[in-house]
């Protein structure tokens, strides 16, 4: 829409990057090196908030002159964070715990420029409310996708769609990547280069 | 997940197709010759629900041993359904009317099974609520993007869902296809055959 800055996303998701070209941004990805310690003594928000913005750092160091992306999501329950599964007993034991239920999804942005002193940092909370799901169903899931590889042992975008009744908050939160969020803080950051 | 009947989509949206491949259901497509008249004298919630066994119907006529899926979806603001837009301006008044306010998706959907007597309808309601939108970003939308052949000018699968805050509901339904709800009855159905 306007003249861009050169993006850099310091996240290696996929989605992440499917979210940034729906809204027909140009980026670079350079995932950081950056990984979650889940034993830190941190509430879920200064979580996510404080692991986003060391992604970003990691990749700015290096990048002084780009705007880099930073983010982190964790689904919270009872006000715990759900890791990802350790293994496939971990991710029937996840699933069982939320179904039936409402979790938050919880992402941390971080937008860093060093060249042009830009440190902007956010977070975004999403209501996901699952509805029953059987024992049957969470075997299936197992057998068929990868839960391991996913923070809260689902993914919203293949078949656990069906067992999201609701979601009350922004959608593309739950895929990790806060469009509109985003993309206001973006326009604020184009606005003040001009 | 168990044995599945053969499943016809009444629909000819590729976004519904590809809501219903997500959920790993075969089915065939084909599309209803059904056309809304949006000057029947019918609320929203009736509407779509008329329309959808319409068109179900419609496909069902000739494939008496298939489950049919119709749909039908529309944007409703204040009571009032906002249908395809006619021209570019129209469009522009739409995406104005929808600006900074929170309207309503409706989808009405009818599993309809000849040779077994089901007969099913129901429908499924999302708020969505719109950021206050700029008249540049919609032209930037219209010049690159094609609301002309979307209910309530809009998608919120591309650049638009960055002026989407928030949605309360199912977010799918958005998209046109209610996954959760539909895979319920679904499972009934199946249910129901043992």
């Amino acid at each position: 829409m306007n003249k861009q800055p050169t993006i850099i996303l310091a996240s290696g998701s996929p989605r992440r990057s499917a979210l940034l070209k729906q809204i027909d941004i140009d980026f670079q990805v350079i995932p950081s090196t950056v990984h979650e310690d889940f034993n830190i003594d941190l509430k879920p928000i200064d979580f996510v908030k404080h692991y986003a913005k060391l992604k970003a750092i990691d990749v700015a160091q290096s990048n002084q002159e780009s705007l880099i992306i930073g983010a982190d999501t964790v689904v919270v329950l009872d006000g715990e964070i759900i890791g990802k599964p350790k293994d496939e007993n971990d991710s029937k034991t996840i699933l069982r715990k939320l179904s039936d239920r409402t979790h938050q999804v919880i992402t941390g942005m971080a937008l860093i420029w060093h060249q042009k002193d830009i440190d902007i940092i956010f977070h975004t909370e999403t209501n996901v409310t699952f509805q029953k799901i059987t024992d049957e169903q969470i075997q299936y899931y197992i057998d068929n996708y990868n839960p391991l590889d996913k923070a809260g042992s689902y993914g919203i975008q293949d078949w656990f769609a069906v067992c999201v009744n609701k979601i009350d908050g922004c959608y593309f939160n739950v895929m990790g990547f806060p469009l509109s969020k985003f993309y206001k803080h973006y326009l604020r950051i184009l606005e003040e280069l001009k």
